[in-house]
């Protein structure tokens, strides 16, 4: 070993003792006859003191032409320091070095590698095993760890098994695009890689495995919107012999201790809501509920009174902004111009001041009075105090507009604090979409979901309406996982598929190996997967996934630093019996 | 929740209690007024009783229908048997059931779902779901995962952070084939699966994370010998600030936590041989010392005595058979004609007999005397009541001929017990092997292997003499691990790949970004990588991977109950921007 210590356990108890560390360069300070290096390692940071007079002659001369992120071993004592700093755990002691090795030097490097760096982006990506050295990001990576360990150890102890299903499966043309893989030993012929396990865990389930995970890489070819990734993790999960309530109440433990264990939060019962609920009350289907300004419904109380842009839209709909009263002219006039951005596209807002005093204030006093107006403070719950934000338009459209509104108002109030956290289950959301272009169904879910008991008979009469026995969880406004109970007979499954617009011919061939599984006593059955990089993200206080990624790619799908992917020589696309297209190379 | 209990936690405990079971139809045996069914699931089996008597009748009735596979539910009492059996924690018990629900009805299997099965291997891999089912196939992945757990458990107590590194990277033509995967975003280029983690985990050390581990699937695109498969799992870790011993220390202490852990077995110190000392003593490379019958090379004391056999062959080399002068005449020609096999290739075998009362009988006696036979019996540890095979030719071609010979008398004699385990390590490897046809070096273990540091200047004289800072884990004749301090520096890394033929400019194209990372500040560092398939198919009492992995592959890559590789469709081929070139769709 290179070390008898690392850099983050050394205190005042270990004084007068003689050590070996090794570490980084972090910080050098000259003072002209004693130079102060920072000597750092993931545990820690430890000082060095290089004296003219204390160390010898030669390490003192070697130690003033180090540099910052050079590699070193060193030999010394620990010793008290004059000013101790309290802040870090090794800040009462030094060490007298005694000894110096330059173990690898360091160019200096690209950026600083500190909390606060002056890389761009860019540069960090390419130079991502130096980013990786700044303690925030490998701090974050850390975190992932405890968390993916909780969680096994978890999931284990409730008699799940960890079972690895193949990578190299086949394609489907269900759902996003899969990466596929040519088989050289299988000429003209192609693997995928899996977008989830999902057909795996039913077979594992029908063999009688009874409660399986697996924390695993899934892959989907999408055009990458930011903070998507081409490669993602799943905490994948399935369960027999259960209904819905017995999947919520074994993965609410799981986040509940998650959170007890990581974060030191006690999460109460996790509330739950509709789809049907969460659109109309929160205007989407992941609803943030650390805080209210939850919809009020306007339609019914503002049309028909004469004012022309309420009474030509489908939809009134407002919230109440807490203290908002408050709010200049300006800053309204600035909240108006936000929501006509372009990537909100709302026309305009109506705004109702509920003064301190009882009394109102609105853009639209000329078509409504007090006694209007104190129907919409009770319909969109405002306090005296409070400012009414008011919508209007197409249902859809408005609802999703003033999501956007409300998110970006509590944002900007502080009420989004990313060190409170509450998650809600969302349930019963629709089975299928009809999609008007290719004239068939969409799985909102996927395939294999199961429509709720007393909706069966609507697969037949009206498909549209049947409502899916899923759900999905919510934490802090990020949809964080979803699951469902699956079919299990092959009946049910065939009906679905032709919903789906699939020939008997493509169902046998995609998923023949599934139906018939079935038919050999396949146990009810559902399951959840939970997206692990958001999971850690939140939990860390960010919803930004790549900072909780070792070696995350770029928009494009590329990972800059080792620049992939890239072009094969022609010998190895021969060899799979392959020919590029391309006329990029 | 479908059942209040599951099929393995009754006994005369819950005498009286009224329970709700759901499981598997295992067994039925009908006594014509009486109906018992044995009822699985994952935790066990639990006899079921349908009495014209003592159930409704329209419940014996239908307990008539059911048949092997299909999937109950039962309400019922739990009740004391009048003959119980011993042999099964529930077999104080049976449920008299007074309600019966059939959840899911099986076709007949097409095979016998018992642990001696009447379904052929093709059989079984087409109906995986079914062969899981055997409880011998459920309990070895039950077994893998505990083997994970307490692996991760371990790592993670020792400061080892599990970081995953990306599926999606760059092909490289060094070493095996890779798999790879068409960027549709990135046209005319292709990602690659990894084969190991290496660079990243290197990268990783670079980057300070200190200690990593990951257990993480790798792929290989080989032409595959039985047991091997094209998507395989590694627990893959490295190291920081460490020389040798310290890996070793900490690898074996793993291994004997492990296996204390799961099989109860004390595993002492493990043993160090050479490579070198390996080759000439075992005649491989991964020897199984659970037994004796080390090689004594014999050249010297039997050549130019006038036996022209001998006298023509590099090396004469033999070994001594525990208690096998006891052997027949027909069982000596047995194993002669056993090692002339195509497979072995040896010419012939001289055998010694050195009898119980001191005398020899040889297959040379026209040749050597006892004085000379009781030097071979010296030379090759044999005592009286052993038997001696002597075999000839050229040095490396007899010994891995005789150490077949040496593992297959093991294996007749009982030797090689599964429930027995011990570990070697094997270290010295050769860095470099020259390639005759190629006219360049290739490496032994891979390119970023460091030689001993002794051996460095050889690199300029003679590389093929430089030994690796390499190591392997040997566990019963199997290797299940191999690692080695990493070269970290950028001139050494470069002179590998000068000798292993790489142009300057190939090395920046392949690996520019880990020679960069050497050049800011890289410590010295080092891992190994243990192949989880063989470790828990050994720890497991098999040497058969495929009997611990849920969906296996067959020896042509394909998985057969999913039917893939597959042909695709040519609009996701042009997406691509490929053309297949393959005759066979």
């Amino acid at each position: 070993m290179l070390r008898s210590h690392h850099c983050g356990e050394l205190n005042e108890n270990h004084s007068g003792e003689e050590v070996i560390l090794a570490g980084w360069v972090q910080k050098i300070r000259n003072k002209g006859f004693i130079v102060w290096i920072d000597l750092r390692d993931r545990y820690g940071i430890t000082q060095l003191v290089f004296d003219e007079e204390r160390s010898p002659k030669a390490v003192y001369n070697k130690s003033l032409e180090l540099g910052r992120e050079d590699v070193i071993q060193i030999k010394g004592k620990v010793i008290e320091r004059e000013s101790k700093n309290p802040n870090m755990p090794s800040g009462g002691i030094e060490i007298l070095v005694r000894e110096l090795t330059l173990l690898s030097a360091s160019k200096t490097p690209p950026f600083t590698i500190e909390n606060e760096t002056d890389g761009g982006d860019e540069l960090r990506m390419q130079y991502r095993y130096l980013d990786l050295r700044r303690s925030r990001v490998r701090e974050n990576l850390i975190f992932r760890h405890k968390v993916t360990m909780v969680v096994r150890n978890f999931l284990s102890q409730a008699e799940f098994i960890d079972v690895e299903t193949p990578y190299l499966i086949k394609s489907t043309p269900e759902g996003a695009r899969d990466f596929v893989v040519p088989s050289r030993m299988n000429s003209g012929q192609f693997y995928a890689l899996p977008q989830s396990p999902q057909t795996f865990k039913q077979l594992l389930m029908i063999a009688g495995f009874d409660k399986y995970f697996q924390i695993v890489k899934c892959f989907r070819d999408e055009d990458l919107r930011a903070d998507r990734q081409p490669e993602f993790t799943q905490i994948d999960c399935e369960m027999t012999f259960v209904e819905k309530e017995d999947v919520l109440a074994q993965f609410e433990a799981l986040i509940q201790h998650l959170l007890k264990k990581i974060k030191g939060v006690e999460l109460g019962d996790f509330p739950r809501i509709t789809f049907a609920e969460a659109i109309e009350k929160y205007g989407n289907d992941k609803p943030d509920i650390r805080f209210g300004m939850t919809f009020g419904d306007l339609s019914a109380l503002v049309q028909n009174k004469g004012f022309n842009v309420f009474d030509s839209e489908e939809l009134v709909v407002g919230i109440a902004v807490p203290g908002g009263a408050n709010m200049s002219r300006k800053e309204i006039d600035g909240w108006i111009e936000w929501i006509k951005r372009p990537q909100i596209g709302a026309k305009g807002l109506v705004w109702v001041k509920f003064n301190k005093d009882g009394s109102y204030k609105s853009s639209v006093d000329k078509f409504f009075d007090s006694e209007d107006l104190s129907l919409w403070a009770t319909a969109t719950g405002a306090n005296a105090g409070d400012l009414i934000f008011v919508m209007a338009g197409p249902t859809q459209a408005t609802r999703t507009r003033l999501s956007a509104l409300r998110m970006e108002i509590a944002e900007q109030m502080g009420l989004r604090n990313p060190e409170e956290f509450a998650a809600l289950w969302v349930t019963d959301f629709p089975l299928l979409e009809w999609d008007e272009e290719t004239k068939r169904y969409h799985a909102i879910h996927h395939p294999f979901t199961a429509p709720r008991k007393e909706d069966i008979g609507l697969l037949d009469s009206n498909p549209a309406d049947a409502k899916a026995n899923a759900y999905d969880l919510v934490l802090n406004g990020n949809e964080i996982g979803g699951g469902s109970i699956r079919i299990h007979d092959t009946a049910l499954q065939e009906k679905i598929f032709d919903l789906l617009g699939f020939t008997e011919k493509e169902a046998q061939e995609q998923f023949g190996f599934l139906m018939d599984a079935f038919k050999y006593g396949a146990p009810p059955h559902g399951g959840i997967a939970l997206g692990l990089d958001r999971l850690v993200a939140i939990l860390g206080g960010s919803e930004t996934i790549r900072d909780f990624i070792a070696f995350p790619k770029n928009n494009n799908g590329r990972d800059v630093m080792i620049n992939a992917p890239a072009a094969l020589e022609d010998a190895q696309l021969n060899e799979l019996y392959l020919k590029s297209l391309s006329k990029n190379p």
